[in-house]
């Protein structure tokens, strides 16, 4: 009787996102969830450290890091991928806006359960009255079935310290929505979409989003004490190069039960070189990203590719990841031509962003560079073995 | 009337090392060598650039990165893949107590070409006057064939700035030794192998070393004006989960076509945790190695695996290469895994020494920490997607 549309795309990608595909069963991932449960060799709390002041502490309860609660529901294997990596770190980054990372520790959310989660992303119906998707209206026609909105939910918590005692601070959650539902007719049919108008996409993301509020409130464990930030994310389509972005965040502050104010984001990403006439951001960057490339592709031969993908926010450049693969494996020629791209991309590249460069070969990753906004030099390593 | 016995592992680890394994055809690689001629678009000498001064600086010649003449003739299948990494870049470390990495700039071998490296490492026939191994004496029993001693070959070339001119100052070449040499009676036949005692080893390659120094001296390009390095490099077992170690080496100085005084080294690399009673270097590394891998493995469910490559010097750990694999990817759960790794590396691993260390999912590499033996910090990277 689970007909909740769920897939879990094993040992693969997430492990606390909770999913909804067009079709087909539910099942739960070989996760084996030993991990929630706590040992008594260790007691109390401890965290993780930090690598930075802009990175949230992890909290390890009883000698464990405390997995979601929802873990072990995951990605849909028709999903774009790279939904779900920025789908969960997005979310992370809103978070920052709301809970200040000195003043809370990162916990997987604990609060919305699998169970849940599951009920929530389904179709209203009698067995399912808490789905946040529309009943079925029987039709199955692109223009005429009831399409699914609510394709996603994360959950993400935010504890602080009071002497020992690390209590419940903050609550985040991320709504996916669609923009193109993706379905299929009948298990491992063809594929249809139904597009959703932006409007309708966000009236029924924010109306989901009310709800989440209202029952994350009911929960004893919750109460009113803590504002909830609830964070709308739309899906890219199924063939990007790159993940969806947010569009919309808005908080529900201590003793509210509703979200009054929604704050718009501008955000996009970029896949580069551009297919065809795809958009690509800012000319000016992708110019240079392709300069860049032109110019480590002739002074080295055998790159079997260059890619990049690119990160806007208020339509300025934030972040560029870039991947480039290469033929040629010698030791010698990987150090050579890590320390070349260096140079190419403190030459061609925009500065003040942040900029990623792996360097690859069928065998795995070769070499590394890195260069946050405030870098002036790119931190380098090529991966050895002794 | 190809019967040189050379493999090539298609499409894998390294270019230009010449390398010679037991039974088999001679092979060209599928890479194209168009990567060798320059374009008449850019003339005259660049260099990458370089990423610290404990590096070279690679030289690019007519606009392009001059790859090895003897690129495209790689590993034998049969060979342990950490051979051929250790096997280079250790090449380029023994280069450095020579060439000096501020007065020289690196390019890949030129001298020796791909059709005098087959027939160097091929066995001495009528067919092969050059060959470095011994005539077969047509017994194949394990204790009655003669063996093959000269395994592999890499030539590394130092160049020196004069002006606008770039000239040759010097030549390193590693000549890999078989401690046991392993060979078939006939193609894809069982394996059979043949111990070498050491000092048998040492002494053919120290033959070799000063024949490779008369035929590169006899070659106008290389003349008598440069000092030639020889590094003797003997190989790790088939089954080994490091690569080899150099052993000795020497300089023919300038003039000199002879090495006339040899340097023992005193290295090795082992993996951890031991195999059953394998050696593992100073157990005093071995336990705290231990104490890393108990403790992050208690405080993080689902962990597969955590291994490490040590590399020893005169009785000293000189580096780490730690590699976990682990069964989560949830991003958030990747950062706090990341940051709780920094601070147990920092706590329990040896300081003083480069220590690297990976985590990988099947998806690939999700995470990155380094620390070199001068800093007191890891630096940390948590790979992105947008």
């Amino acid at each position: 009787m689970r007909s909740k549309r769920l897939y879990v795309f094993l040992g693969t990608v997430m492990a606390s996102i909770l999913l909804l595909a067009g079709c087909g069963n539910l099942k739960n991932s070989n996760i084996s969830s030993s991990g929630t449960k706590s040992t008594t060799t260790k007691s109390g709390y401890q965290t993780t450290g930090q690598s930075n002041s802009s990175m949230y502490e992890g909290l390890i309860e009883n000698g464990k890091y405390k997995t979601s609660a929802a873990r072990g529901l995951t990605v849909s294997q028709d999903s774009n991928t790279y939904n779900v990596k920025s789908f969960e770190s997005g979310l992370l980054t809103l978070s920052k806006k709301e809970f200040s990372t000195q003043d809370y520790i990162f916990q997987e959310g604990q609060k919305i359960t699998k169970t849940m989660g599951e009920a929530w992303l389904g179709r209203q119906s009698s067995s399912d009255p808490n789905g946040l998707n529309p009943k079925s209206n029987g039709k199955t026609g692109e223009t005429t079935r009831n399409p699914i909105y609510i394709q996603q939910i994360e959950e993400q918590d935010f504890v602080q310290q009071n002497g020992s005692k690390y209590n419940l601070g903050g609550i985040s959650v991320g709504i996916g929505l669609n923009k193109t539902d993706y379905y299929t007719k009948k298990a491992y049919g063809s594929t249809y979409q139904t597009d959703i108008p932006t409007d309708t996409m966000v009236a029924k993301g924010k109306e989901a989003a009310n709800k989440v509020v209202k029952r994350l409130r009911a929960k004893k464990s919750v109460g009113n004490d803590v504002p909830i930030l609830i964070g709308l994310y739309q899906l890219a389509p199924q063939d990007s190069l790159v993940g969806g972005t947010y569009i919309y965040y808005g908080v529900a502050a201590k003793g509210s039960d509703k979200i009054t104010s929604w704050h718009k984001l501008n955000e996009a990403n970029y896949s580069l070189p551009a297919v065809e006439d795809e958009k690509t951001g800012s000319s000016g960057d992708a110019t240079a990203f392709s300069n860049f490339k032109t110019n480590i592709q002739s002074f080295f031969p055998n790159l079997s590719g260059v890619t990049a993908q690119t990160h806007y926010e208020d339509g300025k450049l934030k972040g560029m990841n870039i991947t480039i693969n290469t033929q040629f494996y010698g030791e010698t020629e990987i150090m050579s031509f890590t320390q070349y791209v260096a140079t190419a991309a403190n030459k061609y590249l925009p500065s003040g962003v942040d900029i990623e460069i792996n360097i690859k070969t069928v065998q795995g990753e070769q070499a590394f560079l890195a260069r946050t906004a405030t870098q002036k030099k790119f931190y380098s390593h090529v991966f050895g073995s002794y």
